[in-house]
């Protein structure tokens, strides 16, 4: 299949059709209202829907609505945009149903600006909505990856019956790259009858499906938190996703980071081994489960006296990096969050002085 | 002063009039809706304001406001409203305003049940909203600490300008216990005026401030998230808080537990020692500054073999539990989610078990 | 074409969708929501929409959106939420925008009661909103008339760029008669160029069109208010219509009643003409434009002496049959508003006692 | 007492104040937003509220539940502010509880304009909500007159527990005059124990108030709207009110105007007079109840050939001015919608024009 130029936010609204999904909620918000530009045409010419709604709390609860029927959704947002569905993400994943979040991350915290950040890492990761609830988060690195992501993330959230967040940056939005939309990775919806609400004419069949979160009886409740957490354990076995950049040879220095950043990263990784020191890079692919195994491998390997975490935050993803690490050797955050991006030069500037021994 | 025997929920809503605030918004939600009954009588007695707002959603950013205008300011809501605050949370935070959230949790995810929780741990110490943000959350384990805390939590917030949150569970709400409200902690509001809105007046005049989250130019928005690093590692500093509990000697299992469960551990550690079994318990008070030191020190006794974090959740703290202790010792989680409260007697056996090297 | 037995609710419903009208947005209330039961099923099979707005104020604006952009659009409701609707309707009949407005009355004010009622008349014929804004107002006395008029609305109100409403009873939509749709009612949508709004790809193109109500210069607003009142004499010139029965002979009493009243009025014309009392009827099946001439000149029959404006309201029409029989005979209203219609003999008896010259 | 120059609109919120009216609710909407501006500063400082709500819908409801509570409330707004208020109008008429609503009407229909207008006649007399609810309405032509009906609207809305109406326009509210509060338009909230809600602390007592508008039985539904046809026609018989002008010789042209419009017919009145030309005016001050026999009146005299009813609408009082002449003299409609008033001269020409014999 031939490759098209792309903008990467039309390039997410076309991978979600191409993944099946005809159902598309959402409110616009700098900086990927594009999505929603480029499927207000494109839905209605595969039969498919594009509703806006009046508010993000209310696109939240289209979703919840929408993915209780059994229908395929999804939605595109960005920062503040995602706070305003957490409580739906807690309600969908509670009821455990499926549903797709893409997140272009800007500046934070509150209206912030609209220059690309990673500051939703936390928030992504760990504490979307309120009680036990987790996402399985993955972060593209580029249009391409974005592409194949978001065509992954449906039958994952399938799988899991469990809202599934694609975690961006405004720069994987705004760039155009050449994309293709693998045949492969095209998927039929998996089989809802089991737990789809399917509506009054089944009333007293015995395929009756009942979608809720609400669980009075603690021993029921109990029991629905222990299903969550059996598939977050599943996630952490099966679906836990990581590159890994220049890691053969013997490195002083590793680097952990994760999207646009990652890029930047490898660029100064390739112009200090021109220089001749060697830096190894993990780039997780999924943020939860977090690829807690291959980071603590790379820096388990003798030469390693260095980790570093790059982020456009001011330091968040650094908690697991250490977390996974257990003392072995230092973990350090190095970034910035405002917009600007650490360049390849800033960034050598710190493997260097972390290998002369200065902090 | 004498003690009076009052309700959780009561004491909360009395403990802010004491503290001196009298702006109170809210919007009513089991288990903690008494604290709004309680203030609908009394703040009108004292002069002050109890506002129901039409959601959640608006409560958060009525605190905004209010607080903006340099009042003192809290609202009380449990789980599902948290949420829905997240994004009103994140402009408070963004915009460097003092505010006071109690969180009396319920059960979760979504609706989940109506009994004690401790499920919003990630939720109130990494992701509460988008972007670089982070709370202040302290965890009382009784009423009188509750009293304490929320009376505390209004100077905290001045002086961190930035939100502060009580997470409490429905058991420390709904329980009876007598309390007094000591006068030490009644404080005056710190200086507003070098932050705060303080109208048309003075417009033109040198003090006119403007308070806000949106920060367009890179730069300014980085230095604005270095300001609140800088905050947060004054908090890691200044203002993390735990107790210990039976410490002193020598004992082969650390429980490390909080709020309404940690006074279940603590049952279980004497009936423990009744046996001749030592257990240690390290009671975060402050769960985000975690209290690192206290429970890594605790865990490098040369008897400690076994640390357990207890947590009426499917297992968060716990991350934070294991990233303090590096590997030294396992980490594990026990727990249950659903209302029921772990027993002294379960947690006994836990205990014996690992003592025993049986998981 | 065949009959088919149909409850008038689900007859409004197919009637639209024969009328060529593929956009249904309504919010459900008694006694109208089998409207919505019928078209939730029916419109996806035709390839229509039906939205189900957050509230009736949305609900009038979804109808404003797609009108403006050109399309058949129509909702359902009853007297509270056609209130909600008043913004709205106001909105679009000062934007020139056809739209199709059908109020299944139940008794009011407020929440009134869920039985049938005519005490929306006023606000229908004169104040449905602010500023100087008419509809046309249309009142079916049987299912098979509701359905002919549903059909009919679509055109007019293109003819006149402004909203139609079908003023029916509960009675109309809950009862069940044989129906038709005519094939000759079946019309195409007028040519929308001229108007609708039409998208970007017109910019710049020399039939760019502008929908909006706003006009801040007082010579357009008046001109486009001058527009409005030339229209509203257009419909009283061109589209007002009413029904007599027995009005040939000579008469000492004229009804004027409509809807499901009228139905009740013409049993009691027979019954008193087996008795040998004569009494003439006309039925407004446009309230406005109302048949002024048709009354006054069934009143300026020699032999008429009294008037009756039979409601089931307070008396609100009676306001209008008053003015145009300008003093010559007695006007009088009589009714009910409750939801208890009045009896044949109810009726008889207060004619009888007319012509006594009792009051 | 002195007089004050104040502007109209801050003189209605001061005279509300002057009333004893200590609760006002609102959402600012251009001509009228000076009275919020006002209040917010005023009725803190006599220990009053004001809350603006999220909505003008908000703010309606605002009203039900203060004067359900048996409070003193009132609201002031703008012609689409208004529309949006039509459905609790209707709720507080049903459940008959008095509130206060001024309307400082823009032009209309939808948006309009900003200029001012009487474009909402009808829907402040006829049809403001569904149902057969009606306001007492009083139209000022002062700011002085604006003053002294909003002090008495207050207590006529107790003697009915009906809404009441002031009905301005933007000139009203724009311009400034001199002012007095009359010391005996003062008056003391009456008696609320017969009807307001009162609480919990009356559970089961006798006097255990229900405030509602829904009434499932037709009876009671009937019962209820006979109450409020007979408040309506004790409104006709005791509270309907005008002012003559001019009307004691003999002339041939009668005005009937109303609010800022009527003092520009006075000035004609006077020009004509200098000429030699007589010509009356009645000036309705109560639009509902309609002073018909004042009109009537003055249409009777011998010499009056001609009625022109002066609005700054395309015709609305016209309908009613019609109905009370009964066909004696012709009655016709002059007036403007756009903001621009008719001058003096425009109406001489109109006038000389109809004794001429012109149309």
């Amino acid at each position: 299949m031939a490759k098209i130029l792309m903008k990467g936010n039309e390039a997410i609204g076309e991978a979600a059709i191409r993944a099946g999904c005809l159902n598309y909620f959402a409110y616009p918000i700098t900086p990927q209202s594009e999505v929603a530009e480029y499927l207000v045409r494109r839905m209605p010419e595969v039969g498919g829907v594009f509703l806006q709604g009046e508010s993000e709390v209310a696109v939240g609860y289209m979703l919840f609505g929408a993915a209780g029927a059994g229908a395929r959704v999804f939605t595109t947002s960005s920062s503040p945009g995602i706070s305003l569905m957490s409580e739906a993400i807690s309600y969908i994943a509670g009821a455990q149903c499926p549903a797709v979040f893409v997140n272009i991350m800007r500046g934070g915290p509150g209206l912030g600006g609209i220059l690309p950040s990673q500051g939703d890492y936390f928030q992504a990761t760990k504490g979307i909505g309120h009680g036990d609830c987790r996402l399985l988060v993955m972060a593209p690195a580029s249009v391409q990856e974005a592409v194949e992501m978001v065509m992954m993330a449906f039958p994952l959230a399938e799988k899991y019956r469990n809202p599934v967040m694609i975690l961006g940056d405004g720069l994987i939005g705004q760039m155009m790259e050449p994309v293709e939309f693998p045949d492969h990775l095209k998927t039929e919806p998996s089989n809802k009858d089991a737990w789809a609400s399917n509506g009054m004419d089944h009333r007293g069949s015995k395929t009756r499906n009942l979608v809720k979160s609400l669980f009075l009886d603690p021993v029921q409740l109990n029991d629905n938190n222990l299903a969550l957490k059996a598939k977050y354990e599943r996630m952490r076995a099966e679906d836990v996703r990581s590159a890994a950049y220049n890691i053969d040879g013997d490195y002083p220095v590793l680097l952990v980071s994760y999207g646009t950043m990652s890029r930047v990263c490898r660029t100064a990784i390739d112009m200090l081994k021109d220089e001749g020191i060697e830096v190894g890079m993990i780039r997780p692919q999924t943020l939860f489960p977090f690829p807690e195994k291959a980071v603590a491998d790379a820096a388990a390997k003798p030469s390693c006296r260095h980790v570093l975490s790059i982020e456009m935050s001011m330091g968040q993803m650094v908690e697991d990096v250490d977390r996974c690490i257990r003392g072995r050797v230092p973990v350090e955050w190095y970034g910035k969050c405002g917009g600007d991006i650490p360049t390849p030069e800033e960034i050598i500037s710190v493997v260097k002085a972390r290998i002369a021994g200065k902090e």
